[in-house]
């Protein structure tokens, strides 16, 4: 697939998940995400809670497995994927389209609280320091003549 | 400030954060993502890792403190944030240049493994069913009269 | 505002954009895009059309004008916002909701066709090379002692 | 490839676009985007230009001839791709790193001027209304029972 749309969306969980599995076996875990802006109210010159849009959340296999088993209702996450729209039929045979998150990969939020991750994880792909630089402290992305960046 | 670019970087410590404080006492955590794509190999009919990207980070306050507690080398991360570049001068007085990411926000990957998320944490904001949708199921950003979509 | 879900979305225009003034004079247009994403299929070996996904778009002021002068129905597009949810209600009282997006920037797409740009524009703000490089050719973002990046 | 890091830069070019062809003929486009924040100033109260940040970009075939003839030092875009890291060796043995962009679509900015879109494009894929509502209006990714959404 080509030409999707990438999006991440930060929010609560607005229930817990429902995980269900396809008939050939694979996990599917639905929920939904309230994403709140902050607005700031030039009456009371502070800030506070905009409107809230919600997003329709499907995710899938291993994914969908730590989602229903990690998250519940009011779980803040950072979730990236590709937006779509879904197109149904009432039984009235009127047409319907909402547009929905297909995720690729979600984080328990680090805003408000702490999270302890699982021991059980596959040694990182690349999690040495970048090959490619040649600073004395870690400095990825950079490059230079030895000197690491100052920030 | 807007105009800013908006980036999502999923990958994983290249390192420990760094958690440090500024004379203001605000945190700081800098910390490195090392980004790895998958490749389709054409010869062997396999996916393998293609060349990682490094982004260089920062987070600030209450975020660098739990990304300080909650994550160390290797941990995978769903970062969102904004991308812009940082110049200095080396003690030789050659100007560099170097893009780095202002997180915003952050969350441990689902993708491998669970996560136990730490009991404090605020009342979620939004995290209710979607009050603009009547469907009988939670059918946010949905519209109907009364059904709930099929997916 | 803060916390808003910024999302870039690709496509063609369904119909000619539709161009308002509000009460107090600001331009507003109206518009959606048509985003298609190419599916590979494994029968015919052949990539072809997937579904398309529709957002509603409403850009304002200067931007507006642009659009509702530049941008016919088909017009192909590069628009860069942020996603929200709109809420009212039916004359039944019954509650509605949909994502749409407000348009921060948006540009004629260079993809399948060449576009001219009028003289009218401002002197751009930073159009010269980066300073912050020391490079003997255009090489922004570098850093080094001097050689541009061989790409 | 999947895992990639999308981004969407929004700027001005530093220069005319360069453009090449690659041994076997593919065009290639190489240009660099300098974005510029807008900060607002506390102490004169007025919004200013920010530190720039410069993205090298490349662009290929179609996409990167249409650049080459429609843009120009100073022109403003809308850019969308994959942002990744490109290493080398300088001819002294040191190893290299930069973040550049691989472009996928840009459009040419609306923001500040008009264009004019040259007549050769194909017939749009997906250009008619949503079929998939059955607003009066057009009414996309909204669903409802014959209403448009007010706005």
């Amino acid at each position: 697939m080509s030409g999707e749309t990438p999006i991440t969306v930060i929010g609560n969980l607005t229930a817990d998940p429902e995980l269900k599995f396809t008939d050939n076996g694979a996990a599917l875990a639905k929920f939904t995400i309230a994403s709140t802006p902050r607005v700031f109210d030039r009456e009371t010159n502070q800030w506070k809670d905009g409107t809230a849009s919600f997003f329709r959340c499907a995710a899938w296999r291993q994914v969908a497995e730590h989602v229903a088993e990690s998250l519940t209702k009011g779980s803040r996450v950072v979730a990236f994927g590709r937006i779509r729209q879904h197109n149904w039929e009432t039984p009235e045979g009127e047409k319907r389209s909402m547009l929905a998150l297909d995720i690729d990969e979600i984080g328990a939020s680090l805003r408000f609280t702490n999270v302890t991750i699982d021991a059980k994880r596959p040694p990182a792909a690349a999690s040495g320091d970048n090959p490619w630089d040649t600073g004395t402290a870690p400095a990825p992305a950079a490059a230079g003549s030895g000197e690491a960046p100052p920030f």
